[in-house]
């Protein structure tokens, strides 16, 4: 584990929040919601920013022709979510100088509990799994337009 | 995300390998696991050594009195799992000082190509949720003896 | 298989229609949503006619003590559903004679195509796994309202 | 739903046993296993019995072309699983005139306790998802010769 490598993102960034309701299967034996579920939460989070700025996998895919595996994932968890709740996924996108994708991500229960804290990087291959060693021009144009956004 | 909490762990550990058959709906429309899934992997593996040493969730809960739940897990991603093959879990405890379960993966495609290193973190509770802040006894008792068969 | 135990339900339900957005990780490799995925979208969509009517799994087992666990489910599947589309799931509660919950769901496509039907059905348990033979008084009140209500 | 349309199959099947444990995060907040985690243990039974008899996802579609979808799937749950365990599925497979793929499961639990019975039907499609109408000749062929070995 090289955790070292994934630095703490810059000041600024985009953020969405989601709430989505636990599903009853998502609960484990102890009643809360399994620490592997987080993972899709923290997923659904950055596909509904994605939908809003462009980079979610099937426009990426569909308009550039790219895939963007995660490469990396990292989840604290701080408190337990229960069924009959709905978890509020917080996601930051922090525009990056190099070829990934870096979002942070902060849950939160129904009385504003801090559930968890998350971390994901991915990065630009093509189709055949090829990596993309370069900001894609699009992706280069988006974080600028995003920086401007920002600091305006 | 706090990172840099976690730091590598000590050079001595217990290991494990289990072997785990991709399951057909865990591949995702890429035709690779999907990254989440991974999590249950690590599960599986931490799981099945546990079971050798007497810290799996049921001896630790039955024997006890205590919950473990895990409070940090991470991921690097290296190369795609597919349906049809397994994937190796080789599972590493790390002996630890804290009142905390620290293990290691790395985890191998069919012909030893490594698709991913985690690392995972569980803390001991009370079925209440109350934190049990020193080792219990019987955790200090097994990770001296697990440092003596180490050393032997 | 006793399928034919199951035969078609009488002609007046309730009806609840939910949108479930398609997640990522619910596609399998042919691009399409994994079969098994639909038992979530069925009892999702049971659940939301549920909360409506105080049949929900929590609110039977807080107010009334019991546990309503799924004896039975059948699916028969008719076109596929894919990632960045949503199912709509239109669920059926068919008041029941006797001492169980019976429902019936048909799911539709973002065109309105339609995807799949199924069928569920619920028994009434004590919370240490006994059978409940006869209505509960609370379903059996709760049948005879629906009913009126249908005629009404 | 026209569970009518599923008669009985015949009295002459291939066999298959597997042996799957049960894993942590499909166990509910009851403590037994979610009833739709039952489908992949189908599938998993299914496929191992494919695999040995040349009719698994991956030879169908490799050597003949196909993609073999579930078109129908049922289950009767008669005792729960719980984690610690293994639930036994066998698996059988009923020779068939038509062109689809029919299976029947007993589910058992560690004690030979009947957990569940269940039923799937799976069709042949083209890639593109057109519908095969008459058996493919590979099939037929199959067919016929687990036949002639059922009856030797």
């Amino acid at each position: 584990m090289k955790n070292q490598r994934w630095k703490e993102p810059g000041p600024r960034y985009l953020e969405h929040s989601l709430s989505i309701p636990v599903r009853f299967p998502e609960v484990d034996a102890l009643g809360i919601v399994w620490h592997g579920h987080y993972v899709s939460y923290l997923e659904q989070g950055r596909e509904a920013l994605g939908r809003e700025r462009g980079i979610d996998y099937l426009s990426i895919r569909e308009r550039h022709g790219l895939v963007i595996p995660v490469v990396h994932v990292a989840l604290d968890y701080l408190a337990p979510a229960r069924y009959g709740e709905a978890v509020e996924v917080r996601t930051r996108l922090h525009p990056d100088e190099r070829a990934r994708l870096l979002f942070t991500y902060r849950l939160f229960g129904p009385d504003g509990t801090k559930l968890a804290t998350g971390l994901s990087v991915q990065v630009f291959t093509h189709p055949d799994g090829t990596l993309v060693l370069n900001r894609p021009e699009f992706y280069r144009a988006l974080c600028e337009q995003w920086e401007a956004d920002l600091q305006g």
